[in-house]
Protein backbone atom coordinates (compact mmCIF):
# COMPACT_ATOMS: atom_id res chain seq x y z
CA UNK A 1 0.00 0.00 0.00
CA UNK A 2 1.26 3.46 -0.47
CA UNK A 3 1.77 5.45 2.39
CA UNK A 4 2.64 9.32 1.63
CA UNK A 5 4.39 11.17 4.52
CA UNK A 6 3.30 14.93 4.50
CA UNK A 7 2.98 17.84 6.79
CA UNK A 8 0.76 20.37 7.15
CA UNK A 9 0.83 23.33 5.35
CA UNK A 10 3.71 22.03 3.18
CA UNK A 11 3.86 21.22 -0.71
CA UNK A 12 2.92 17.13 0.52
CA UNK A 13 -0.72 18.09 0.22
CA UNK A 14 -0.51 18.03 -3.81
CA UNK A 15 0.06 14.80 -3.85
CA UNK A 16 -2.22 13.51 -0.49
CA UNK A 17 -5.26 15.15 -3.29
CA UNK A 18 -4.52 13.27 -6.49
CA UNK A 19 -3.86 10.15 -4.12
CA UNK A 20 -7.84 10.93 -3.40
CA UNK A 21 -8.71 12.40 -6.91
CA UNK A 22 -7.06 8.54 -8.17
CA UNK A 23 -8.99 6.53 -5.78
CA UNK A 24 -6.05 4.69 -4.62
CA UNK A 25 -5.61 2.69 -1.44
CA UNK A 26 -3.44 4.45 0.53
CA UNK A 27 -2.61 5.80 4.17
CA UNK A 28 -0.51 8.96 5.10
CA UNK A 29 2.00 9.37 7.96
CA UNK A 30 1.97 12.56 9.31
CA UNK A 31 5.76 14.43 9.96
CA UNK A 32 5.69 17.04 12.68
CA UNK A 33 7.83 20.24 11.95
CA UNK A 34 7.41 21.26 15.30
CA UNK A 35 9.19 18.94 17.22
CA UNK A 36 11.57 18.83 13.54
CA UNK A 37 10.72 15.19 12.99
CA UNK A 38 11.50 15.46 9.20
CA UNK A 39 15.61 15.61 10.54
CA UNK A 40 14.67 12.91 12.96
CA UNK A 41 17.33 9.31 12.12
CA UNK A 42 13.95 7.37 11.88
CA UNK A 43 12.49 9.87 8.71
CA UNK A 44 16.05 10.23 7.50
CA UNK A 45 15.99 6.28 6.73
CA UNK A 46 13.05 7.42 4.43
CA UNK A 47 13.90 10.83 3.43
CA UNK A 48 17.50 11.60 3.91
CA UNK A 49 16.68 15.15 2.53
CA UNK A 50 15.04 15.66 5.52
CA UNK A 51 11.93 17.23 4.02
CA UNK A 52 8.10 15.91 2.88
CA UNK A 53 7.03 14.47 0.93
CA UNK A 54 7.85 11.06 0.32
CA UNK A 55 5.57 8.12 -0.99
CA UNK A 56 6.57 4.55 0.13
CA UNK A 57 5.38 2.11 -2.54
CA UNK A 58 5.97 -1.77 -2.93
CA UNK A 59 8.78 -0.88 -5.14
CA UNK A 60 10.57 1.65 -3.12
CA UNK A 61 10.78 5.12 -1.78
CA UNK A 62 9.69 8.11 -4.08
CA UNK A 63 10.36 12.04 -3.43
CA UNK A 64 10.32 15.57 -5.05
CA UNK A 65 6.87 16.18 -5.81
CA UNK A 66 6.84 16.36 -9.66
CA UNK A 67 7.86 12.90 -9.90
CA UNK A 68 5.07 11.62 -7.62
CA UNK A 69 2.32 13.44 -8.74
CA UNK A 70 3.15 11.84 -12.46
CA UNK A 71 3.49 8.72 -10.65
CA UNK A 72 0.34 8.13 -9.42
CA UNK A 73 -1.13 9.41 -12.51
CA UNK A 74 0.39 6.68 -14.47
CA UNK A 75 -0.27 3.92 -12.00
CA UNK A 76 -4.06 4.81 -12.25
CA UNK A 77 -4.19 5.61 -15.79
CA UNK A 78 -8.00 5.47 -16.08
CA UNK A 79 -8.42 8.50 -15.00
CA UNK A 80 -5.59 9.78 -17.24
CA UNK A 81 -4.00 13.21 -14.68
CA UNK A 82 -1.81 13.84 -16.73
CA UNK A 83 -2.42 13.14 -20.21
CA UNK A 84 0.26 10.81 -20.95
CA UNK A 85 -0.50 9.33 -23.95
CA UNK A 86 -0.19 12.75 -25.67
CA UNK A 87 3.69 13.78 -25.45
CA UNK A 88 3.14 17.02 -26.50
CA UNK A 89 0.20 17.30 -23.60
CA UNK A 90 2.05 15.88 -20.93
CA UNK A 91 5.01 18.28 -21.66
CA UNK A 92 3.09 20.70 -20.87
CA UNK A 93 1.84 19.36 -18.01
CA UNK A 94 5.56 18.71 -17.13
CA UNK A 95 6.69 21.98 -17.96
CA UNK A 96 4.01 23.26 -15.37
CA UNK A 97 4.84 21.29 -13.01
CA UNK A 98 8.32 22.23 -13.07
CA UNK A 99 7.80 26.31 -13.14
CA UNK A 100 5.77 25.72 -9.97
CA UNK A 101 8.91 23.54 -9.08
CA UNK A 102 11.67 25.62 -9.61
CA UNK A 103 10.35 29.06 -9.44
CA UNK A 104 7.32 29.25 -7.70
CA UNK A 105 7.95 27.43 -4.62
CA UNK A 106 11.75 28.45 -4.64
CA UNK A 107 10.82 32.38 -4.52
CA UNK A 108 8.42 31.11 -1.68
CA UNK A 109 11.18 29.23 0.16
CA UNK A 110 13.23 32.48 0.39
CA UNK A 111 10.52 33.51 3.10
CA UNK A 112 10.97 30.99 5.57
CA UNK A 113 13.82 28.56 4.28
CA UNK A 114 16.51 31.88 3.31
CA UNK A 115 18.83 29.93 5.21
CA UNK A 116 19.38 27.30 2.24
CA UNK A 117 21.46 30.21 0.42
CA UNK A 118 22.77 32.41 3.20
CA UNK A 119 24.33 31.64 6.41
CA UNK A 120 21.33 31.70 9.15
CA UNK A 121 23.07 33.90 11.17
CA UNK A 122 23.16 36.57 8.55
CA UNK A 123 20.07 38.65 9.48
CA UNK A 124 20.41 41.34 6.70
CA UNK A 125 20.54 39.34 4.05
CA UNK A 126 17.65 36.74 5.56
CA UNK A 127 15.63 40.10 5.90
CA UNK A 128 16.13 41.40 2.37
CA UNK A 129 15.07 38.28 0.63
CA UNK A 130 11.99 38.28 2.54
CA UNK A 131 10.97 41.62 1.66
CA UNK A 132 11.35 40.28 -2.36
CA UNK A 133 9.24 37.81 -1.48
CA UNK A 134 6.10 39.73 -2.92
CA UNK A 135 7.58 40.78 -6.14
CA UNK A 136 8.85 37.41 -6.72
CA UNK A 137 6.71 35.11 -5.84
CA UNK A 138 3.59 37.74 -7.76
CA UNK A 139 5.85 37.43 -10.27
CA UNK A 140 5.53 33.57 -10.54
CA UNK A 141 1.90 33.89 -9.59
CA UNK A 142 1.39 36.87 -12.96
CA UNK A 143 3.39 34.40 -15.27
CA UNK A 144 0.67 31.80 -14.04
CA UNK A 145 -2.24 33.73 -14.68
CA UNK A 146 -1.27 35.49 -18.03
CA UNK A 147 0.30 32.72 -20.04
CA UNK A 148 -0.25 29.59 -18.30
CA UNK A 149 -3.33 28.61 -16.42
CA UNK A 150 -5.54 28.22 -19.53
CA UNK A 151 -8.87 27.73 -17.63
CA UNK A 152 -11.63 26.27 -16.26
CA UNK A 153 -8.25 24.22 -15.66
CA UNK A 154 -4.90 24.19 -15.51
CA UNK A 155 -4.50 22.64 -19.23
CA UNK A 156 -8.24 23.87 -20.35
CA UNK A 157 -10.88 21.56 -20.16
CA UNK A 158 -9.09 18.98 -18.53
CA UNK A 159 -8.30 18.13 -14.92
CA UNK A 160 -4.63 17.38 -14.37
CA UNK A 161 -2.17 16.95 -11.66
CA UNK A 162 -1.56 20.39 -12.35
CA UNK A 163 -4.21 21.27 -10.70
CA UNK A 164 -3.65 19.93 -6.97
CA UNK A 165 -0.13 21.81 -7.40
CA UNK A 166 -1.46 24.94 -8.53
CA UNK A 167 -3.99 24.86 -5.95
CA UNK A 168 -1.52 23.65 -3.07
CA UNK A 169 0.84 26.31 -3.82
CA UNK A 170 -1.74 29.13 -4.04
CA UNK A 171 -2.64 28.52 -0.30
CA UNK A 172 1.11 30.49 0.97
CA UNK A 173 0.03 33.81 -1.20
CA UNK A 174 -1.72 35.96 1.09
CA UNK A 175 1.44 35.12 3.88
CA UNK A 176 4.14 35.86 0.94
CA UNK A 177 2.59 39.10 0.18
CA UNK A 178 0.57 38.76 -3.05
CA UNK A 179 -2.24 40.82 -3.42
CA UNK A 180 -4.85 38.18 -4.90
CA UNK A 181 -6.55 40.91 -6.81
CA UNK A 182 -3.52 40.83 -8.55
CA UNK A 183 -4.47 37.05 -10.11
CA UNK A 184 -8.12 36.89 -10.83
CA UNK A 185 -8.01 33.53 -12.72
CA UNK A 186 -5.47 31.80 -9.68
CA UNK A 187 -7.96 32.98 -7.11
CA UNK A 188 -11.37 31.39 -9.11
CA UNK A 189 -9.43 28.29 -9.84
CA UNK A 190 -8.26 27.94 -5.84
CA UNK A 191 -12.07 28.86 -5.09
CA UNK A 192 -13.02 25.70 -7.24
CA UNK A 193 -10.41 23.75 -6.28
CA UNK A 194 -11.40 23.99 -2.73
CA UNK A 195 -15.15 23.14 -3.58
CA UNK A 196 -14.30 19.30 -4.53
CA UNK A 197 -14.75 16.79 -2.37
CA UNK A 198 -11.40 15.07 -2.92
CA UNK A 199 -9.81 18.68 -1.56
CA UNK A 200 -11.91 18.70 1.20
CA UNK A 201 -11.15 14.88 2.73
CA UNK A 202 -6.76 15.79 1.98
CA UNK A 203 -7.22 18.93 3.81
CA UNK A 204 -9.52 17.63 6.88
CA UNK A 205 -7.15 14.91 7.33
CA UNK A 206 -4.01 16.46 7.17
CA UNK A 207 -5.24 19.30 9.48
CA UNK A 208 -7.36 16.79 11.86
CA UNK B 1 11.46 20.49 -37.77
CA UNK B 2 12.30 21.12 -34.19
CA UNK B 3 14.13 23.93 -32.99
CA UNK B 4 16.39 24.11 -30.21
CA UNK B 5 17.07 27.50 -28.64
CA UNK B 6 19.84 27.63 -26.22
CA UNK B 7 22.67 29.37 -24.80
CA UNK B 8 26.42 27.94 -24.76
CA UNK B 9 27.41 27.05 -20.52
CA UNK B 10 24.09 26.75 -19.85
CA UNK B 11 21.25 24.20 -19.03
CA UNK B 12 20.22 23.82 -22.47
CA UNK B 13 23.18 21.74 -23.68
CA UNK B 14 21.14 18.21 -21.64
CA UNK B 15 18.08 18.90 -24.44
CA UNK B 16 21.34 18.93 -26.97
CA UNK B 17 22.49 16.22 -26.11
CA UNK B 18 19.67 14.33 -25.72
CA UNK B 19 18.44 15.59 -29.51
CA UNK B 20 21.48 13.79 -30.76
CA UNK B 21 21.30 10.75 -28.59
CA UNK B 22 17.84 10.49 -30.45
CA UNK B 23 19.30 10.64 -33.69
CA UNK B 24 16.31 13.38 -34.16
CA UNK B 25 15.82 15.30 -36.80
CA UNK B 26 16.57 19.01 -35.31
CA UNK B 27 18.06 22.56 -35.89
CA UNK B 28 19.48 24.74 -32.80
CA UNK B 29 19.17 28.75 -32.48
CA UNK B 30 21.70 30.31 -30.41
CA UNK B 31 20.42 32.83 -28.15
CA UNK B 32 23.46 35.61 -27.04
CA UNK B 33 23.35 36.05 -23.55
CA UNK B 34 26.39 38.60 -24.13
CA UNK B 35 24.02 41.45 -25.88
CA UNK B 36 20.86 40.16 -23.55
CA UNK B 37 19.22 38.59 -26.74
CA UNK B 38 16.82 36.25 -24.45
CA UNK B 39 15.14 39.53 -23.12
CA UNK B 40 14.70 40.84 -26.67
CA UNK B 41 10.85 41.32 -28.10
CA UNK B 42 11.56 38.31 -30.30
CA UNK B 43 13.08 36.04 -27.79
CA UNK B 44 10.20 36.72 -25.77
CA UNK B 45 7.52 35.82 -28.36
CA UNK B 46 9.38 32.59 -28.16
CA UNK B 47 9.49 32.32 -24.07
CA UNK B 48 8.04 34.80 -22.50
CA UNK B 49 10.03 34.06 -19.71
CA UNK B 50 13.37 35.75 -21.11
CA UNK B 51 15.30 32.41 -20.41
CA UNK B 52 16.83 29.26 -22.22
CA UNK B 53 15.95 26.78 -23.28
CA UNK B 54 13.16 26.60 -25.69
CA UNK B 55 12.01 23.77 -27.91
CA UNK B 56 10.05 24.53 -30.79
CA UNK B 57 7.84 21.82 -32.29
CA UNK B 58 5.07 21.33 -34.76
CA UNK B 59 2.43 21.71 -32.29
CA UNK B 60 4.14 24.88 -30.44
CA UNK B 61 7.08 25.72 -28.08
CA UNK B 62 7.58 23.86 -25.10
CA UNK B 63 10.22 25.24 -21.84
CA UNK B 64 11.39 23.72 -18.74
CA UNK B 65 14.41 21.62 -18.96
CA UNK B 66 12.85 18.12 -17.32
CA UNK B 67 10.01 18.70 -19.58
CA UNK B 68 12.00 19.31 -22.47
CA UNK B 69 13.95 15.93 -21.86
CA UNK B 70 11.19 14.07 -21.32
CA UNK B 71 9.45 15.04 -24.46
CA UNK B 72 12.02 14.20 -26.22
CA UNK B 73 12.66 10.86 -25.20
CA UNK B 74 9.24 10.35 -25.08
CA UNK B 75 8.90 11.25 -29.10
CA UNK B 76 11.55 8.44 -29.95
CA UNK B 77 10.56 5.72 -27.48
CA UNK B 78 12.71 3.10 -29.76
CA UNK B 79 16.01 4.70 -27.31
CA UNK B 80 13.81 4.36 -24.72
CA UNK B 81 16.00 7.28 -22.52
CA UNK B 82 13.96 8.06 -20.15
CA UNK B 83 12.33 4.34 -18.59
CA UNK B 84 8.35 5.27 -19.57
CA UNK B 85 7.13 1.89 -19.57
CA UNK B 86 7.38 0.96 -15.89
CA UNK B 87 6.11 4.15 -13.58
CA UNK B 88 8.10 3.20 -10.58
CA UNK B 89 11.65 3.28 -13.10
CA UNK B 90 10.27 6.47 -14.81
CA UNK B 91 9.35 8.07 -11.26
CA UNK B 92 12.58 7.85 -10.19
CA UNK B 93 14.04 9.36 -13.55
CA UNK B 94 11.89 11.99 -12.73
CA UNK B 95 13.13 12.92 -9.31
CA UNK B 96 16.60 12.84 -10.00
CA UNK B 97 15.44 15.64 -12.75
CA UNK B 98 13.38 17.38 -10.57
CA UNK B 99 16.52 17.23 -7.75
CA UNK B 100 18.90 18.69 -10.37
CA UNK B 101 16.53 21.54 -11.61
CA UNK B 102 14.83 22.67 -7.60
CA UNK B 103 18.10 22.10 -5.86
CA UNK B 104 20.88 21.81 -7.65
CA UNK B 105 20.39 24.47 -10.34
CA UNK B 106 19.03 26.80 -8.06
CA UNK B 107 21.89 26.66 -5.75
CA UNK B 108 24.02 27.31 -8.40
CA UNK B 109 21.91 30.19 -9.67
CA UNK B 110 22.60 31.63 -6.63
CA UNK B 111 26.09 32.78 -7.95
CA UNK B 112 25.23 34.34 -11.04
CA UNK B 113 21.45 35.65 -10.67
CA UNK B 114 21.04 36.57 -7.06
CA UNK B 115 19.20 39.60 -7.99
CA UNK B 116 16.03 37.29 -8.79
CA UNK B 117 15.56 36.84 -4.39
CA UNK B 118 17.23 39.99 -3.52
CA UNK B 119 17.15 43.40 -5.19
CA UNK B 120 20.05 43.90 -7.63
CA UNK B 121 21.92 46.62 -5.63
CA UNK B 122 21.78 45.09 -2.32
CA UNK B 123 25.63 44.43 -2.52
CA UNK B 124 25.87 42.81 1.02
CA UNK B 125 23.24 39.85 -0.22
CA UNK B 126 24.56 39.17 -3.26
CA UNK B 127 27.64 39.03 -1.97
CA UNK B 128 26.81 35.92 1.00
CA UNK B 129 24.46 34.27 -1.48
CA UNK B 130 27.79 34.10 -3.77
CA UNK B 131 29.56 32.62 -0.67
CA UNK B 132 27.15 29.94 0.25
CA UNK B 133 27.38 28.25 -2.96
CA UNK B 134 30.48 26.46 -2.42
CA UNK B 135 28.41 24.83 0.52
CA UNK B 136 25.05 24.56 -1.27
CA UNK B 137 26.18 23.14 -4.74
CA UNK B 138 28.23 21.18 -3.15
CA UNK B 139 25.76 19.77 -0.65
CA UNK B 140 23.89 19.05 -3.50
CA UNK B 141 26.70 17.35 -5.42
CA UNK B 142 27.31 14.93 -2.24
CA UNK B 143 23.68 13.83 -2.22
CA UNK B 144 24.06 12.92 -5.79
CA UNK B 145 27.21 11.28 -5.15
CA UNK B 146 26.04 9.00 -1.79
CA UNK B 147 22.48 8.60 -3.10
CA UNK B 148 21.64 9.09 -6.55
CA UNK B 149 24.49 8.48 -9.05
CA UNK B 150 23.91 4.47 -8.95
CA UNK B 151 26.50 4.03 -11.49
CA UNK B 152 27.67 3.13 -14.61
CA UNK B 153 25.23 5.63 -15.12
CA UNK B 154 22.36 7.64 -13.41
CA UNK B 155 20.06 5.06 -13.09
CA UNK B 156 22.30 2.10 -13.13
CA UNK B 157 22.83 0.19 -16.18
CA UNK B 158 21.09 2.39 -18.45
CA UNK B 159 21.88 4.95 -20.24
CA UNK B 160 18.77 7.77 -19.52
CA UNK B 161 17.77 11.58 -20.12
CA UNK B 162 19.70 11.77 -16.51
CA UNK B 163 22.91 11.54 -17.62
CA UNK B 164 22.81 14.08 -20.11
CA UNK B 165 21.01 16.88 -17.79
CA UNK B 166 24.12 15.88 -14.80
CA UNK B 167 26.71 16.19 -16.76
CA UNK B 168 25.72 19.48 -18.02
CA UNK B 169 25.30 20.67 -15.02
CA UNK B 170 28.70 19.06 -13.39
CA UNK B 171 30.25 21.49 -15.93
CA UNK B 172 29.90 24.39 -13.48
CA UNK B 173 30.84 22.72 -10.10
CA UNK B 174 34.47 24.04 -10.11
CA UNK B 175 33.74 27.37 -11.07
CA UNK B 176 31.23 27.44 -8.10
CA UNK B 177 34.03 26.18 -5.78
CA UNK B 178 33.00 22.73 -5.27
CA UNK B 179 36.27 20.48 -4.43
CA UNK B 180 36.15 17.44 -7.69
CA UNK B 181 38.00 14.97 -5.50
CA UNK B 182 35.11 15.68 -3.04
CA UNK B 183 32.56 13.54 -5.43
CA UNK B 184 34.90 11.13 -7.45
CA UNK B 185 31.96 9.28 -8.76
CA UNK B 186 30.28 12.81 -10.35
CA UNK B 187 33.61 13.45 -11.94
CA UNK B 188 34.33 9.87 -13.23
CA UNK B 189 30.51 9.99 -15.00
CA UNK B 190 31.41 13.29 -16.57
CA UNK B 191 34.71 12.10 -17.72
CA UNK B 192 32.94 9.30 -19.31
CA UNK B 193 30.44 11.42 -20.63
CA UNK B 194 32.51 13.79 -22.26
CA UNK B 195 33.57 11.24 -24.54
CA UNK B 196 30.58 10.21 -26.07
CA UNK B 197 29.94 11.01 -29.53
CA UNK B 198 26.79 12.91 -29.36
CA UNK B 199 28.04 14.96 -25.76
CA UNK B 200 30.79 15.97 -28.45
CA UNK B 201 29.22 16.40 -31.62
CA UNK B 202 26.67 19.25 -28.97
CA UNK B 203 29.22 21.33 -27.54
CA UNK B 204 31.37 21.10 -30.47
CA UNK B 205 27.90 22.74 -32.14
CA UNK B 206 27.25 25.49 -29.27
CA UNK B 207 30.99 26.60 -28.20
CA UNK B 208 31.65 27.10 -32.20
Amino acid sequence: MLDLFYAAHTCSLATHIVLEEVGADYKTTRIDFGSAQQRSPEYLKINPKGRVPALVTDQGILTETPAMLVFVAQSFPKQDLALMADPFAFAEVQAFNSYLCSHLHIAHAHRMRGHRWVDADDTHSIATMQRKVPESVGGAFDHVEAALLKGPWVMGERYTICDAYLFTLAQWLEADGVIPARIPKVIDHRRRMSERATVKKAIAEELA
